[in-house]
C-alpha cells in the first residue's frame, strides 16, 4: 500500500538551500497540533506533550499555546533547554536512580520558578528523587508513580505491592506522590484500530484500579498520566484519565501511516536530499544514516527500508533501501531521477531525525523556508 | 564467540559523571594510529585517515603528527571545520554536483591557503567543481575520478569509457586530474581474511589497469588512492597504490571484532551507561538508539544486536537487544545488574555513535578523563 502514489505523498518543491535538510510544513505542523489538543479537550483530559519527538523551544512554545498545560522531557539535561527556553512546567518522564543526575534541573526549576515533576520505579529512585530534593530545598517535588503497562522497560506492575510500597516511600520521604503514570509504547505494534482501542482501554483499567488500590489504602486520589502516539491519536481516550503525553504526533511519519493512525498527507517533517549519483540500481541520495537515523521504527519495530522518497521532476514514490554514513540508496527499478534533483524522503521515524540535525527548516503557506534551531538535540543525560 | 568472555571486553571503570558518555581509550587510540601508520610506511603508501569517524579535530592531529598525509572528509561542511581547525590538506571524498555546495569549503580552502581534492564520477561533477573553481579563482584544483570496485554506490567502472571521459573533461575544464580512488565498502561483508585479501587485490588490480589505459591514452602517471578500514586493516596493501583512506581503524568496533580484522582489545571508543530499572528479562540503561545509534553496522551490514555490555560488578558480557530512544534493553539471562550500576557497551560502529555525541571523554594511562570536543558532529552538507 505504502508503495503505491498516494497524493499525500506530494508536496511543493523549493531548491534554496544546502541539502540535507530537514523540512517541516508549518501548516501540518499546525493541524497536527490542534487536532491532538482539540481531541484532549474533548476528552477532558490534560495534553502534556512529550518534546523528545521535536526538541524544540519553538515548536514547545507553540503547543503551550494552543493549551497544553506543560511539557514531558526524556532527560534532566532536554529539561534544562527548556526550562531556559521559558517552559514553566516540565514533566521529566525517566526514571532517575542518582541524585547528582537530577540536580542541576532541579537547581535550573528552582532558578527560574519553574515546576519540575519526576517519577519513579524503585525505592532506589525515590532515595536519589529525596537527596536531590534536600539539597535544592525544594521539598514539594511530585512523583509519579511508573506503572509498566506492557512494555517491559521500566514500571511497577499495577497489581502487585509495588505501587502501595513506592507511595509508602514518596510519603516517607516528604516527597509528594502525584500519580500513576505509563507509557504504552508496545501499541507500535498494534496491528489494527481495534487491538490500538483494546490496548489503549486496558493500560486504563490498570491505572484505575491501582489507584483504586491506593485509596483504599489511604492515599489521597491521585493524577492518572499515559502516553504514546499510538493510542492517543489512534484509540478513544480512556475515561478516567486525567493527562496525556503523546510527542510524535505533532511531525508523525512512517510508522503511523503503517500503524493506521495518520495518512501520508499528515506527515509534517520530510527530509529534503539530493541526488548525488546514479547507477544501474540506484539513485544515491547525500542522506546517509548520519541524518536520516538507521531507525526502522520506535523501539525496535518498523519496516523493510528506510524511509519513502519521491523526486521532484518524478510523480513516483521509491524505497530507501540501503543506508551508508552519508549516502541513502533509493532502489529506481529503472526510472532514473536526475542527477543533481532533490528527492523528499519520508523517514520511518520522525523522532530519531530530529535527534541528527542542529536545525530545521520551517515552510510557511507561500512555501517559504526560515531556519530554526532544535536546542535540545544531543541531551542526553 | 563474541558471547564469551573475552578479556578484551574488561576495562577499568570510573564513576565520575553523567552517563551516557562516550569513553575512548587514549592508549588503544594511539595503538590503533600507530599501527595504521607504521602498516601504511612499511608499505610505501601515504596514509590519508578519513575523519568522518571521530569528526575530532584532536584526533586528526594525532594523526597528522604520526605521519598522515592529510585528511579526507565526507561533506564539505565537514571540510570547513577541519580547514578552521588547523589541517591543510584535505581531500573530500563526496561527489559534489553542485557549485554552491562546494563553493564554502573552497572559500576557506583559499583563507587559510590549505590544499583541497575533490573527486568526481560524473560530468555534471566536473562542471560543478570547474564553475566553483572559477568562482573563487582556483585553477589548479586536482580532482580524482571515483571508480566502483563493487559496493555499486558512486563511481564509473574502471574498465568502460568513463574514466578516459572524465580524465578529458577534467583537462577540458582546467582541473588538475589527479588520479583514481575507490571505496571498497563491499568489504564490511567479506567471510575470511583470504577475502578481504582477494577483495583488495581485486580492487588495486582494476586501479592499476585503469591507469595504464590512461596513460596509453596520453594522460600522464596519476595517482591511486583506495580506503576502507577492512582492507586496509585486514589484508597486505597491494603494490601499486599510492594512498590509502581508512576512518575506522582509529576507533574499531564490533564489526572489526566480526571481521576478525581487530580483537575486542582494539575497541578504543566505548559508551558508558548506567542501569535505571531492572525487570525480569532485560537491564534498562539509559543509553537508546539516541546515543548509541540504530546502526548494526556500516552500508547495513552487522549482526543482531546494538552492542555488547558489560557492568562494572559482574565478570560477563550482555547483548543490548532492544533499543528505544532513551532506553537500552541489556538481556541479562537471570544474572540482574545492580541498579544504578556502570555498564560499558561497545557498539556496532564507531562512527555513527561519535555522529551522535558533542564530545567525548578522553581516558588517559591513570584513567583520568578529559572532555574532548567533536566539532564536526552534524556537519552533513
Amino acid at each position: 500500500m505504502l508503495n503505491e502514489m498516494d497524493p499525500g505523498f506530494i508536496r511543493p518543491w523549493r531548491d534554496d538551500r544546502r541539502t540535507p535538510f530537514i523540512e517541516i510544513d508549518a501548516w501540518r505542523l499546525e493541524r497536527n497540533l490542534q487536532r491532538m489538543q482539540q481531541k484532549a479537550a474533548a476528552a477532558g483530559v490534560a495534553l502534556r506533550p512529550h518534546v523528545k519527538t521535536h526538541k524544540s523551544l519553538d515548536i514547545a512554545h507553540r503547543q503551550l499555546a494552543l493549551g497544553a498545560v506543560g511539557i514531558t522531557v526524556s532527560k534532566p539535561s532536554e529539561g534544562v533547554v527548556f526550562i531556559r527556553g521559558g517552559v514553566r512546567d516540565v514533566l521529566l518522564a525517566y526514571p532517575v536512580i542518582r541524585a547528582a543526575t537530577l540536580e542541576p534541573l532541579l537547581a535550573e526549576a528552582k532558578r527560574h520558578q519553574a515546576r519540575v515533576t519526576l517519577i519513579t520505579a524503585d525505592a532506589a529512585g525515590v532515595e536519589a528523587i529525596a537527596q536531590a530534593a534536600r539539597v535544592q530545598n525544594m521539598p514539594d517535588l511530585g512523583v509519579y508513580i511508573k506503572i509498566d503497562v506492557g512494555l517491559g522497560r521500566v514500571g511497577v506492575s499495577a497489581t502487585g505491592a509495588a505501587p502501595l510500597r513506592l507511595a509508602t516511600a514518596l510519603q516517607q520521604h516528604g516527597l509528594r506522590f502525584a500519580g500513576l503514570l505509563s507509557h504504552a509504547g508496545h501499541a507500535y505494534s498494534a496491528g489494527s484500530a481495534i487491538e490500538l482501542a483494546q490496548l489503549a482501554a486496558a493500560e486504563a483499567r490498570l491505572l484505575l484500579a491501582a489507584r483504586q488500590r491506593l485509596a483504599q489504602a489511604g492515599f489521597p486520589a491521585c493524577a492518572l498520566s499515559t502516553g504514546a502516539t499510538p493510542t492517543a491519536l489512534g484509540a478513544p481516550i480512556a475515561a478516567g484519565l486525567d493527562e496525556i503525553r503523546p510527542g510524535n504526533y505533532a511531525l508523525l511519519d512512517l510508522t503511523g501511516v503503517r500503524l493506521g493512525i495518520c495518512r501520508p498527507d499528515d506527515m509534517a517533517m520530510t527530509v529534503v536530499a539530493r541526488v548525488v549519483a546514479v547507477n544501474d540500481d540506484y539513485a544515491i541520495v547525500d542522506a546517509g544514516s548520519k541524518a536520516l537515523s538507521s531507525d526502522l521504527g520506535p523501539h525496535g519495530t518498523g519496516g523493510s527500508g528506510w524511509g519513502i522518497a519521491v523526486n521532484q521532476h518524478l510523480p513516483l514514490t521509491y524505497q530507501v533501501i540501503k543506508l551508508s554514513e552519508e549516502h541513502g540508496f533509493i532502489l529506481h527499478n529503472g526510472v532514473k531521477p536526475e542527477i543533481g534533483s532533490l528527492m523528499r524522503i519520508f523517514p520511518n521515524h520522525a523522532c530519531a531525525v530530529m535527534a541528527m540535525f542542529d536545525e530545521y527548516v520551517l515552510r510557511d503557506d507561500a512555501y517559504n523556508g526560515k531556519r530554526v534551531a532544535i536546542e535540545a538535540r544531543g541531551q542526553f543525560t
